[in-house]
This record gives structure tokens, C-alpha cells and sequence, in this order.
């Protein structure tokens, strides 16, 4: 059999023939007990045509749970290059909230020649779906609900648990919501309630009231609710009060993961959803955007030093620790961004604290400048052997490591009051701040004890 | 009422009152309402003793409520303050995997003693589940698990399901898993099959085949499993084959957010799980632990520069561009190392790919360095009126972040192999290795090329 898996061959190299042979089946065979992410791992080191081609080879069901595996922005360029009625194919196999997200990532006009494949009402699902804000409960929740009419009985919702029905795939988790002839929810039954009441029992006996959520509820707001209650899944009402859709504590939970990876990657300076297998142009160009602002920061920073020359002509061995006091402050800065960062996700602070988490981070830069300050100073003084040299330096590092620290704690909760990303712009915020005040009160430190230091 | 809401009144200080004058239904009547982060970001604001009664004043529920909430040392620590009476009864309220990873965390003599003041049974529970690793299926899972015999009825399960005994609470979202007299789980049976069988029907005829994990099981294998199976819940059996717990889909969800939480923190130098409500010394202590080895690294840096101090005096603009060659590079590794953390956590490369990763990042380091080099060349050469100054900086910065996105590629990938953490020692190692070499890179091209630019 030519798709075979054999230990010792390569299975890269069984996954490059397979799809130079157009051999779909074996490629499934070979891709399906691996993994998710191992076979995804498999598929993004093709060339980009290769891996267009094992997609299309796969049947659309792997090809699905392969996209909905991939990195957002990986999943919606694989879907770009497909041919618009495949594509319907493998997206008609995603949950519709993971439908929205990569539809409402395409360029207008591939989406709507995938929504003109689709079936018409999952067409219309997946728009209205895709106009919400990510990470809402309108961005995340799935717009298929498990919904009965008040005139409905228990044996009627047994009856749809029961059926074969694909569409019941849909509703897991979900409790049978109970929506009036507007379409507002109200009344939710439990599993408890269904299999303690006689089939001809009405739904409305047994229902009780429903907790709902706006779809503009934000992402914070969902997880503090399913932190605090057992439900699967909430049902999403509009302005209106209708039902749209229900939002599912996994969705909720996996939109947090995705958040937090990507404040992470923020904070060191990817912006984007950067993999290596991206081309190179792109990773590169986006990575450089980040780093040019950089530059500019960086110039500004160079030009204290720059004003004080006849200083650093004149004592020499302050340029040997002008880098080190601006590095070890941007740390100390760094862990300050870091905590606030933290407290902020955890809801632990709010953008109107920064008063208090100032008094906070100040309270420990007082503590590490001064311990800092007196390391540094004395290994400078015996470096050079002169006391004076110990004392600019260590004053410099323990004044800059206050203004770090207080900097690099309260500037996210200043951004995001502002409205904007804490995680994109409070790294380099911090580094210009604590170089130029770094560089500066070395130098001036410097210059003003300078018949001492030479 | 002493506790009644006043939508004007200052909350934090109504809490503090309340604490002071013993009102513990006012003050759990005030708490409720509010989201769990915010009724525990007010009392964390509380000063240590008042916090410690709060906790004693409140119901047992909602005191569990918010050490769930809490981050993990917060809530051991909360607990270590506690009588152990108390804490025996606030604990009870957790589910048993909460329950095992804050006593797996405490002082032996305060676990011991709480665990004295449970029931054995749940203590045996707790005892048995402290003692697996973290982020593996026994460490995740909960001990209690929805199982029958052999001999069991569909009636048997539909008489569990709809009893109001509490511990049905705990099999939330557990299927019936059906064990044999060895404890082995052999089958597994659908809300679909309870639904469409008989009472009467013995639960052997409409059983299918379990997916079991191992107790041993990481946390990314268990994210994979979870990802591709729609189950809720899988059960978990030790290396005899018998049943001893269900891990969930919330769980293994909750752990991988928390470790990437975690993760962020460590690159960016914040080693442990640091909230400003910690006592000062604590977070000044640890923050310093990690600072210290920057410290060193750092003289090792300088420790070049020093050794080109007759290049330096012979051309002090050198003096304003070792710091921007040296941040510029460690902003390119950094981003080499947040793209390598995703991908790892993604499962995307293996810590076999090092040489794949190298070539990857080489092509991008090899661009952006070209980029970067001109243009802070041009700066360079603009700001001092000499194009060999311009030639040596930029020369060395395109080298440097070449370099600098090599090892920040690669580094993450080789701590893993060598079962280091890649988030706490990748940032310093990265750091060292781009300073280091960017001033060697600087200063060796500049004394090379001396007669040209002075």
C-alpha cells in the first residue's frame, strides 16, 4: 500500500510523495492518527504549493480540523489560496463562531465567493456573525441554539437530544433555552429537570430564568461569569433582548489563551501572528515596522550622550558603563511592565489605580536601586579604583532604577486608559524614558563631580 | 442595615468597616454581587490582618470562591494564615483538583493539620492527587469520578443523574464511565444512548470504548486531545489500568492560560507569581534574585568595552553608538525568542528543529540587519560628517542582529532540550551573548579602521 506509514522512513518525505502522487487517501491515513498539531506541523513545512495541494487532497473534515488548529492568520491564508467551493466545503465543516473568524479575516471578495458556496442561512449565520467585535460575546459565541417554543414539552427536547440529527453536534453543552414568539429567552431547563419530569411535562413547569449576556459583553466580563457559575455555555441576546446565539465557556477560554499568547509576543516585540512558515518578506517587513520605531527611540536616547562627549573624552571609563546602567534599569522596568500587565488581565488592577500601583513599584525600585546602585558602584570603584566613579554610577543606576521600575508599572495602565495596546507600545515607552534618564544622570553626575573623577 | 449598598459611599471603606465591626453577613452580602476579581482585588487591598478576618467573617463558599480566584500563591498564602479548622472547611468547598494543588503547596505541618480536620476520605483524595506533577492529567484531574458496574442499569445512571445529593455537582460534565471489578474503565456510555435505552437496559449494550489518558500525560498532549475530541471530560487511569480520576476540558483550558501567563512574566524577568499585594521584601527579594544574574552578565559586557578604552578615548562618537547597537540587537532577538516560546507552545517546531529554526531566522536577521545597519549608517555618518563611522556601525549592527536572531531562535530550543526553563533563562543568556558580541563588533572595526576616523 503506497501510503503505508513506515517507522523508518521519513515522514516528511512519505507526506512530499504522497502529495506528488495526488494520493488524498493514504495522505489521510497518514496525517489522521497523528496529532493535530503534529500534522499541521507536517503541512507548514511543505512549500506553500505543496501544502494548497495536501488540502485540497484531504477530505474537507481533517482539512477543517486542521484550520481550526492553525494560528488565525495561517488558517485564513490557506483558505485564500483554495478555490472558493472547497473552501465552502472545509468551512461548512467549522463551528460557525470559528466560521465568522476566518471569513470576517478574508479580503471582501473571497468571502463572498465562499458565502455564495455556502448554504444560504449558514451564509447569513457566518455574516452576521463576523460583523460582532472579537473577543464579545457576539465574536465568540456559535449562532446555533438549542432553543424550544413555551408550548414545547420535555419529551419534545429528548426528542431532539435523541435525534441523529449533524445539527445536534452543534448544541453541545448546550441546555435547551426556552424563547418566547419575540425570540427572548426565557427560561433554561436542566439536565436534572428533563429526567425528573414525565415527557408531557411543558418545558415552562419545570424551566427557571435564564442568565444572558449582551452580545457586546467583553472577554473579561465572560470569564469572570464562567469563573463564577458551572454552566457549558450562555445564551447571547441583541440590544433587543433576542436570542442570536449562544457563547460557550471553551470559546471563552481558548479566546483568553489566544490573548494572552499574543500580549506576549506584544511585549517582545512581535506584533502579528508571526510562524516561521510565513514568507520571509512578511515576517521580516513586520519585525522591522516594530524595530524602525525602535530606531527613532534609540536616536533620541544616543543624543544625551551625545551632548555630554567632552564628559566621556575626559573620563573615559564612564562609556564602559553607560550600556550597562541603561540594560539593568530597562530590566528592572521590564518585570514592573510585566506585573501591571498581569494585574491588569486578572482584573486585579484597573487603569484608575495608578496612583496606588506607582506607590507600589516605587516602594521596591527604592529597595533594588539602592542594593543595585551599591553593587555597581562598588565594582566600579574597583574596576577604576576611584570612589567617586562608584558613586556617580551607583547613584545613576539606583535614581534610574526608581524611574524604571515606577515607569515601567504605571505607563500600561496610562495606555490602556488611553485606549491603547498596553502590550504593543509600553516596551518602547520605557526603553526611551529610562535610557535618556539613565544616560542623563550619569553624565550630569559625571560632569558635575568630573575634577574628581579625573 | 449596616451592610446595605451605598452606591456613593467609598466601597473599600465600607468593607473596612464592616471587617472592623465583625459584620460578616453584610460584608458577604456586600461582596457577592460583585464580579469575583473585583470582590478580590478590594480585599487585597486590605492590610494583611484585615484581609485574614475578612476571609474568617465570610461564608465558607464564597471565601472558596475567591482562593479559586486568586492566583495560586495568594490563595496559599491566604490559607497558611488560616486556623486550620477554617481552612478545612473553606477547602472542602473546592473541587478536589483545586483542593490537592493548594495543599501540595502549603508548609507539611499546615497540610498536615488541615487535612486532619477533613474528612479521611477526602483527605485520602487530596493526599493521593497532590502528589502528581503539575500540568499533567493527574495533576489536573478531580479524584471523583461518574462511574458504574457492569451490572448497571440505564435507570441506575438516570437515578444519579436527577438525585440532588451535592456530589453530583462534582461529575459536572462527566459521562458514566463503567468500570470492571479490577477498576478499569471499559466503557463509556452517550447522553444519546441514555436517552433512546430503556431504563431496564443493562449499560454493557449501549457502552462504547473509553479514550483514557495516563496519570503521566503532559498538558500539551492532553490541549491536543482536547482540541480534536469534542468530550468534555476524559478519564484518567494510573499504570495499573484502573480508573482514578476525570481530567476536564476546563481544566487542561485553565492550566495552559496560566502557564502562558507565566511564561510572559518569566521573559520579561519576573520569576514566580507576583501581584503588588505581596509583602515588599517578597517581591523586591525575587525581582533582585533575577536582576543579580543580569548583573553579572552585564560586567562581562562591559568588561569588552573596557578592553577597547584606547579606541574609545581616540574616538569618543563611538561612545553614543554602543548603546543603540547593543538595545537594537537585543529588540531582534527578543522577537526571535517570542516567535520560538509560541511555536513551541503551538507544538509547531521541536527543540529537534534548532537547525531549521537557525535558517529561518537567519534569512530574516540577514534582511532586517542589512535594513537596520544602512540606516542607522546613514545616521551615523550624518550626525559626525564620516562615512567609515557610519561603514563601522552599520557593519556591526547588520552582523550583531544577524547573530542576535540566530540565538534568539535557537536559544529557547536548546534550554528546552536541555530540560531548562526556556522563559526565565532565554532573555539573559540572549542579552549577554548580542551585548557582548555588538561591542566587540563595534569597537574591533573601529580600532581596525582608526586611521580612517579620526
Amino acid at each position: 500500500m503506497a501510503g503505508a506509514i513506515d517507522g523508518n522512513a521519513d515522514v516528511s518525505e512519505q507526506i512530499r510523495r504522497l502529495v506528488a502522487e495526488r494520493d488524498g487517501e493514504a495522505l489521510a491515513g497518514l496525517l489522521d492518527p497523528m496529532p493535530l498539531s503534529q500534522a499541521l506541523r507536517e503541512l507548514l513545512l511543505l512549500a506553500p504549493d505543496q501544502r494548497d495541494q495536501a488540502f485540497a487532497l484531504v477530505p474537507a473534515a481533517l482539512a477543517a480540523e486542521l484550520l481550526e488548529e492553525a494560528p488565525n492568520e495561517i488558517a485564513v491564508d490557506l483558505v485564500e489560496r483554495m478555490e472558493a467551493e472547497r473552501a465552502a466545503e472545509i468551512i461548512d465543516e467549522l463551528d460557525s463562531d470559528i466560521q465568522a473568524d476566518v471569513i470576517g479575516e478574508l479580503d471582501q471578495d473571497d468571502a463572498d465567493a465562499i458565502l455564495a458556496e455556502m448554504d444560504a442561512e449558514d451564509a447569513a449565520d457566518v455574516r452576521r456573525l463576523a460583523a460582532y467585535e472579537d473577543n464579545t460575546a457576539g465574536g465568540l459565541m456559535v449562532a446555533e441554539a438549542f432553543t424550544f417554543r413555551e408550548s414545547d414539552t420535555v419529551g419534545a427536547v429528548l426528542r431532539g437530544l435523541a435525534s441523529e440529527d449533524d445539527d445536534f453536534e452543534r448544541y453541545r453543552g448546550q441546555h435547551p433555552y426556552i424563547v418566547d414568539e419575540n425570540g427572548h429567552p426565557i427560561g433554561v431547563v436542566s439536565l436534572r429537570g428533563l429526567l425528573t419530569s414525565k415527557r408531557g411535562a411543558k418545558l415552562t413547569e419545570i424551566m427557571s430564568a435564564p442568565l444572558t449576556v449582551r452580545v457586546a459583553t467583553p472577554l473579561d466580563e465572560l470569564q469572570d461569569i464562567f469563573s463564577e457559575k458551572p454552566f457549558l455555555g450562555l445564551p447571547v441576546v441583541e440590544t433587543d433582548g433576542r436570542l442570536v446565539g449562544v457563547v460557550s465557556r471553551a470559546a471563552v477560554d481558548f479566546a483568553a489563551l489566544e490573548r494572552a499568547e499574543s500580549e506576549s509576543l506584544k511585549l517582545q516585540g512581535v506584533v502579528g501572528d508571526e510562524v516561521r512558515s510565513m514568507p520571509l518578506l512578511l515576517r521580516s517587513r513586520r519585525r522591522l515596522a516594530w524595530l524602525s520605531a525602535n530606531i527613532v527611540l534609540n536616536i533620541m536616547a544616543a543624543s544625551v550622550i551625545s551632548a555630554y562627549e567632552e564628559t566621556l573624552a575626559a573620563v573615559i571609563a564612564i562609556a564602559v558603563f553607560l550600556p550597562m546602567v541603561s540594560d539593568m534599569s530597562g530590566c528592572s522596568g521590564n518585570q514592573a511592565v510585566a506585573v501591571s500587565m498581569r494585574e491588569l488581565s486578572l482584573g486585579l488592577v484597573r487603569p484608575v489605580d495608578a496612583f496606588r500601583v506607582w506607590i507600589k513599584e516605587a516602594s521596591v525600585g527604592i529597595i533594588n536601586g539602592i542594593v543595585l546602585g551599591i553593587l555597581i558602584g562598588i565594582v566600579a570603584w574597583a574596576w577604576k579604583g576611584n570612589p567617586y566613579l562608584g558613586l556617580v554610577i551607583g547613584a545613576a543606576l539606583a535614581a534610574n532604577t526608581l524611574i524604571a521600575v515606577s515607569i515601567g508599572g504605571v505607563v500600561p495602565l496610562l495606555l490602556k486608559r488611553l485606549g491603547q495596546d498596553p502590550a504593543v507600545a509600553s516596551g518602547p515607552l520605557l526603553t526611551i524614558i529610562t535610557d535618556m534618564a539613565g544616560f542623563f544622570l550619569v553624565l550630569s553626575l559625571a560632569s558635575a563631580m568630573m575634577p574628581l573623577l579625573v
